[in-house]
């Protein structure tokens, strides 16, 4: 019913993360409204991501810049001796923000529920295990990593896949941790999981 | 945090209406990865929403096409002798829909709370009473409005908007229809309140 | 693991209508907590329930007090040529305090969604004809009823009993009516379902 | 509106924890409909309630039965060196249910924001100390705690609480520990405080 340019782009808009045609409606008509400077600033910054935005050889973080290695990686002040592994790009925004991990990351790209052959190729498992052996061929040299922190998500995704990574890494001998589980900020016992509570008992100080 | 060019562009999409950073930054992720012929199919779609998208010159509603008027004020089939007034272009889709009207539209831009000169200024009144008067200057020729429909939301802003363009619309002799109350399909008289109770009582049937 | 008078009250109270385990665990800390003679008050309260209140032999309301009628049946001000048929006893407090309706009441005793013959049976459908052909003889003298209003709600449930009861009532010869549809205060357009809407624009005056 | 009875009993029920008028008149006319014997089960339960429910000695838990102390509080297999100071009793079936837990309890009876004189005195400071210092007076002879777990919430007033009795403990030379934090069953690091991922982070094993 709407004319067809605008039935195009909520079309295009209903195809994002968490948006349906009510939602890329109301951003068409946004946009409608939107002077012209505006939007060209956002197609100039749509056409940006695809052209500045490069990916780590080693952590497959995203960055802007002229080598080959993000911000992190090519940090000299970070600990090269930790690395962290962690299910996909925000979740390194997080453990960035806590200002208590000065180690490196790896972006794993997902979790698995099944060990499905074809989920498992979703992840960069093999990618991983190169860099964890020879971290000096791509771009982190002079270092051996001493602990690998599986940083999944404690879902039941994330556990299975926390599962098979130790299986898949205890052959590298190295130390092989996990984040330590309990009561997070702001719970009720009443309310909490008795295997939380559990943890929170056996982890208590 | 982020490289520049992925920061800009969730502060762009942050702006738009009902999403925040953390919604903007999974839209930015899923353009990362969505193929680049569909990041240019979107760019192109902006850019037509600005370049093909008319306004018509009678009803305010938006359009694509080579003449002044939208296809609704130019369908012959339409009934010209009624005009209903909407709050903004999502609701003629909603009235449309229910295949129950047949006449004309006219987008009023919005609703006022108060009646202050600053609010009422974002309201088409001027180009409203022009377009009952005289509809023939703005491409509906033959035509004499017999029944004007004010279809504002029946809310306090509504409500308040309705009232005020009775007040303005009284002087041109038009019968002034609004639209009925009464219990929706779904609805629970236990949880109904008294003046739409009350309503569907009168107009029982 | 609580004590065998605080788990059989639990017990009782998660039987109570939107009351799980948990709630009704708050139930029991609260009832203990509370003082002996507010205690008493509320077995008190419960006891009389049973005793003191009474069914209405005419339109099946609940109340209190010395004879077969309940207070609106009995009131010589009510009108009594219409009569409004509703689902449950909370639906007469709503339809009262519109203040708009000052007929009798039948309470049906619930809905059917599919005209079996076992959720027929739930409905007082035998009582409702006695009553509309002779009221005289349920306490309600010298009158005929000239207006039923089937007020059921506007839900799927509600709607296949309003059809069957109008199926049922027709070869009374009463004028049959129902609650009029429309737009609810604080409907939006946009968010209306277009039957509503529909109706809302048949509706309008 | 309603009758007397019914209207005691609901302004009865509203008083009830998350009970609010509406929740109230579904109670009462569940217990309208509700059969005699269940009804009377109900009084004797309440009864039964106030006649045969204690508070035990020792760890103000409530309990059932001929002695002082409840049924941990007297089960000789229990840990008599560990005492865990929870703020309710419901919190000690949280605890019980992880099967982690083979001390003793405490209920302190709430958890206080400020430190002022007024809250304070809700709280079982007194009892606390006394039951440390000399549990045999309060019928666990042959024991000396080792361990004081404070296991109050990890909310904002639990926290505060949990400082209190550190400084209050702190002078009876016990070891004094709280229930470990980190990342909660289910937990997502997109949506995870900084400050409970930093606990996480920390307590990685």
């Amino acid at each position: 019913m709407y004319p067809r340019s605008i039935q195009k782009l909520i079309d295009i808009f209903s195809k994002f993360p968490t948006v349906g045609p009510r939602t890329a409606t109301r951003f068409v008509f946004y946009l409608m409204k939107t002077k012209k400077e505006e939007i060209e600033d956002l197609i100039k910054s749509i056409t940006n991501l695809k052209e500045k935005v490069k990916i780590c050889s080693f952590c497959f973080n995203s960055f802007e810049g002229g080598n080959n290695l993000c911000k992190i990686c090519s940090d000299p002040s970070r600990n090269k001796t930790l690395l962290c592994i962690i299910e996909k790009e925000t979740d390194f925004i997080s453990i960035e923000k806590t200002k208590k991990y000065k180690g490196l990351y790896f972006i794993l790209g997902g979790t698995v529920s099944k060990l499905k052959k074809q989920d498992l190729e979703k992840l960069k498992i093999k990618e991983l295990t190169e860099r964890i052996k020879k971290p000096e061929k791509f771009g982190i040299p002079d270092t051996k990593f001493t602990e690998i922190i599986i940083a999944t998500n404690p879902t039941t995704e994330g556990e299975a896949t926390a599962l098979y990574l130790e299986r898949i890494l205890r052959p590298l001998n190295k130390k092989i941790t996990r984040l330590g589980r309990g009561l997070p900020v702001g719970a009720e016992l009443e309310y909490t999981d008795k295997e939380t509570l559990g943890s929170a008992l056996e982890g208590r100080k």
